[in-house]
């Protein structure tokens, strides 16, 4: 129920934590720093987890599962990668009641204990590619957290792959991307920019980084997910060779790509609104709910015995009948609403009589929202609504996007345009440009979209020539 | 392939060890006590996990997600918990660059911060039961490490549950020990005798433990899954109270209940036999493979086109085509007999001709498990061959365990069954005669059993009376 939800326009970060936990999708630990995610948070994570499984299954992709430690030596062995997590590790010295020997780095991600692995596992050319993801828990110490987007342990999955030429490498990193902005679009309806990173803001240790860049509510940027091509760093950091056709002994190229829990903090920003959370039919735990109205204990059997004919009808759907005793309607309606349901289904004692229920979508406030439904066309009816309510979402959020993404052509239009949203402006790639935008106004080069104008332009910053456009936020 | 397969007779251990890493279910880690899981293990606790996680849901209960880390002071707040687990903690001292001030474990185990929660979130009988499960990660530190039987880190899940009474709290850890027997015999064809745990091995901090026991292909019990009703000891110590319809205060009834990794060590140890791994079919990750035979380019066209077309028609099954160009069919059946997939399809040019297949099935070495399937019966036939393979691996570790049990009836016979397996026995309950029995055979109280004769008899070490009989047996 919404205890006096705070407005999203009044204060965008209370609005959020406020939603996160009235909505039972999660909760702060007694570990500062750390969260507990909620069933109904789990469940979303686990639509989410189904979603991309399946992609990755797709694509050849198999699962397995290494260790939570690492030991302390192997993180050193790539120099940009040490110096990228130091500051974020947490430690294990006591094992077993002694101090251990060597302490062990418990993973902020597992590039050099796979690359371990992978250097034993890998001989000939015949063994590659090695093509796998783990769906595991990640430990980076987080000094300010917020629930979901910056949390000391989060949940994740991490692919990591291992070819034969630099091409397949290269290729396997823009496909997952592509898997990724396919999931953040088709499933969760968050529109995605697809790009490249910039050399600061690169993965320690990659040779190329590659993003999905979403908008949120508050015009701030979340990165949503990443995708790395390591060129043969961590192949030569860890040793992973191979004997090519012609018996000589080569590097492997590595990949990994990654998405987190921190994904759900973006479908709550990007689809909320001030009466709560609005989850996308394709990913929502509940896609619909169905509140029975009664007034007598006449009516309440007939309302409840239709109520669970409803159900019934509907078992192709995530649905849940909300037969509290002790509660009004209206009480359900907000607490549904809250929680991010996309579809209520009503049923009171004349929709009974005319054999048919009320609809009422989350995405569209009021009676605009509503619309009778003939329980003879029950399941497809409904199956048409929550399509529609999909698409809506992803319109709307296209069309935010859209709004708030200006195209400054000077630096004093640029800093006007952080201001309120994205920029997307021309970049001559130098890292004194992108150190002085972010140095005055706290927006960071997102990424440099893969798609880009033909022709070339002057650098918003330096007005030196640039041939590519960058999208420059404020980002979580 | 089975590179000198170490016999089981010979050396149970080093056979279990050899096909754990030869059949690539899981590598050693390289860190001391950890394992990695590899794809084919993987799928095999993915498919434990689906067979499990259906049957919890079934039964009520959703999944959430608690933190890795626990406070020190946690773990004291339950007497018998912390001496229990003392010994066997990793603890982090160091977290983003800093000694923390409270040291934090890296859960064994999920009772304290689970209270904690709990304690929080429950506040009336109307928000009971909460009926929670978890998938995670846990770590114990382990001395003496072998693969998925005891590993530092392992992968499990655990229940946690709280309820209004006692009766309501026994009820749910009996139903789940129900839960996992059935899992257990109906999905991995693994017989298992539930029963309660004795006073000195029962889990730290339970008023009462339950526990499913198997006996492994060298005549061990092995510990498949636990189930305790925890009374009111962990409401206690983390304050977890409701207030009940009278608006009294009262303290909730937990349980807990998991199931981890080890399984696929007792799937192993009870499955396998000396050419390696018997996967039951249904959790074999392939349940068949098809290995195409030719000798001619021409016959090759043929017998993989025909493969293809079986693949194809067998699409309600995990089907696998070998169709590896530089390997025998030989050394294509020992290969896919060590991974344990449950059946093999050849298929050759003659097949071709005759329009059928040949299925040889993995539990009936030789001639006596093959036979031939007419294409126009191909699903059905394999299906109820996938059937009769399940079955009869039941029946086998059924019988095996029978052959293996002794009713002994004097010490003397009690020493000597305990050499060769497991003995049933009258046992008065006293700490002396468990503890007799562990110091001189190094055999324990596996469980006492739920199901016992009408009668009493005489304790099979002091010969007092005992109203009941326990399985005693050496154990992992």
């Amino acid at each position: 129920m919404a205890k006096g939800l705070t407005k999203r326009t009044e204060d965008f970060a209370r609005w959020y934590n406020e939603i996160v936990q009235q909505a039972e999708l999660a909760d702060y630990a007694p570990v500062r720093g750390c969260m507990v995610i909620r069933p109904y948070g789990y469940a979303l994570w686990e639509n989410v987890r189904a979603g991309l499984d399946r992609r990755f299954k797709e694509t050849g992709h198999e699962n397995a599962y290494f260790p939570l430690f690492i030991p302390r030596s192997f993180l050193e062995k790539e120099a940009e990668h040490v110096e990228g997590f130091s500051p974020e590790l947490a430690v294990v010295t006591i094992g077993g009641g002694k101090e251990l020997e060597e302490p062990l780095i418990v993973r902020p991600t597992s590039e050099t204990v796979i690359g371990h692995m992978y250097a034993k596992w890998i001989q000939s050319y015949r063994d590659l590619p090695v093509l796998i993801n783990q769906w595991a828990n990640v430990v980076r110490w987080e000094l300010r957290p917020r629930l979901f987007l910056r949390t000391t342990e989060f949940l994740w999955q991490e692919g990591h792959t291992a070819h034969a030429t630099r091409e397949e490498a290269e290729a396997e990193a823009r496909q997952m991307l592509d898997v990724y902005a396919d999931f953040a679009e088709n499933e969760a309806a968050v529109p995605v920019i697809k790009g490249r990173k910039s050399e600061s803001e690169k993965f320690p240790g990659a040779a190329v980084s590659y993003t999905i860049e979403a908008i949120m509510g508050d015009d701030r940027a979340l990165q949503s997910a990443t995708s790395h091509d390591l060129g043969e760093n961590f192949a030569r950091a860890f040793d992973i060779t191979y004997q090519d056709a012609d018996g000589e002994l080569r590097f492997c190229w590595t990949t990994s790509w990654g998405l987190s829990t921190r994904f759900i903090g973006a479908i709550v920003m990007v689809q909320g609104d001030d009466q709560g959370l609005i989850l996308p039919p394709r990913l929502a735990p509940i896609q619909a709910v169905i509140v029975p109205i009664w007034k007598t204990e006449e009516e309440r059997a007939q309302v409840l015995g239709a109520a669970e004919k409803v159900m019934a009808d509907l078992s192709g759907f995530r649905v849940k009948i909300d037969d509290r005793e002790q509660l009004t309607p209206g009480f359900k309606f907000n607490d549904w609403e809250l929680r991010g349901v996309p579809l209520r289904i009503e049923i009171g004692p004349r929709d009974v009589r005319n054999e048919q229920v009320v609809l009422a979508r989350r995405d569209v406030p009021g009676r605009d929202g509503k619309s009778d439904l003939p329980l003879s066309n029950l399941s497809q009816g409904v199956g048409e609504m929550l399509d529609s309510i999909q698409a809506a979402l992803f319109e709307r959020a296209v069309a935010f996007r859209e709004a708030h993404t200006a195209e400054p052509e000077t630096y004093d239009e640029l800093r006007r345009a952080l201001a309120e949203g994205f920029a997307s402006a021309w970049w001559c790639g130098s890292a004194e440009c992108e150190a002085k935008v972010k140095a005055e106004t706290t927006a960071t080069v997102r990424c440099i979209p893969f798609e880009q104008p033909d022709v070339g332009g002057a650098c918003v910053v330096c007005g030196a020539d640039a041939s590519e456009k960058a999208v420059f936020a404020r980002a979580y």
